[in-house]
């Protein structure tokens, strides 16, 4: 199974009062990484998105573990949970560069027709440049 | 037990290219909701942290029920499934004046003291006015 | 000359690692006062949208005074600097409850051509419902 | 003169119900830009703030001259305009990868002290790294 590492740093129109990241920010941020997993795979959601798919999320969960402030450098280790006809779970680990988790999390997404919002099947070029990313059952 | 309602409608700013709000800004809202909800109680959360304890997001869940875009009015009702030690879950419905649900979800937040990061108590205060929120045990 | 009034306080989502409201937020604001001010007039943007026209913003300034954070309540005052065939400049004030002027700005909006993205006259209904907000000229 | 070139592609978080960037996420795009500035020249924000120095916005202005959608890359060419004893003022032009300029701006910052908020000198050291950058009178 592939894992995609997704590298970036916390900007500071993310942080808050607190002085850390915003709890919302994460869901950008796991945005950011499914994304660049599928542009990595060949398959970038704005071409999804060009041939009529949209895919929502329709569940999210997070896990935080630890705040993280401004600058901090982190990466995000994504997988697939599973994929089905009409719905991908991807499951996500953030670490800083000292492999200290910050947050885990995962996201389910249904695909969608743009139009009509009706449940469509994902695409199969989609779901090949995916498959490598499917975590083996256990 | 006393549900907090919570009323707002959709920010342009809040919305994604899909046309509909994106999927962090309901972690926004449900965080607006429960502001609210304390303020209202009578032990606003600037007051808290004040005071020097603050109540990060620990753990948070969502489910994506239906998108809904620009301009259209909700509402968030909110109680609390639990109320312990070191902390407090919150529940989330959000509905359009339909009464479509829109979005559910849930955020557990740890009390920590704010200079040293430990877990520290609820404040009492803060329990008092929360007390009425708490569902009842199943 | 009328003035719209749009009253709101700074959500926690809103406030950076300083602890006070960013200032990328502050053209949020504005935007939600602009938005509030059409509505309020009988034409919600929403509406404008849906008949074919949009309205981004092609030129914004900003004169930041004083910082606020979390929980501060404040009102914009709104009027139109001038209203022409394809374009409408605004002007912002926000102060805070003590009449504290926080931050002054401006936008400019060419009406465009959702399609097409051409320059479009600016619909002759909604030039009717903001005249009265339009500065007199010195 | 030295310019600084940042690089980096529109998220989707960012874009909104137009299909485009939000008008106020061009800001944060040229905080992004300041910083990795600061940070290229051997200073970066993160060490000026834990030195107890804050560099607020005090003006900004922007021209936005064409819109871009997800995942677009683009450019932002940063120089000094000036720098005074207690401000420093920003200018950038941002570009996609055919050279298009997508909206120009300049912000104008004061240094502060963080505690008391009142004005600060511009640390030397910040200072000396900034000097390469200073666009030369006219």
């Amino acid at each position: 199974m592939k894992q995609h590492i997704y590298e970036s740093r916390v900007r500071y129109a993310e942080t808050d009062a607190m002085g850390f990241v915003h709890n919302s920010k994460y869901l950008v941020y796991f945005e950011e990484a499914r994304t660049d997993l599928v542009r990595a795979a060949g398959y970038p959601y704005s071409k999804v998105e060009a041939e009529g798919i949209i895919f929502p999320v329709s569940e999210a969960k997070l896990e935080y573990k630890k705040p993280i402030g401004y600058d901090v450098r982190f990466r995000i280790v994504t997988t697939i949970a599973y994929m089905r006809h009409v719905s991908v779970k991807f499951n996500y680990t953030m670490l800083t560069d000292d492999d200290t988790v910050v947050c885990t999390g995962s996201t389910v997404h249904a695909a969608l027709d743009r139009n009509t919002l009706d449940f469509a099947d994902v695409p199969d070029r989609l779901r090949e440049v995916l498959q490598p990313y499917v975590e083996p059952r256990r």
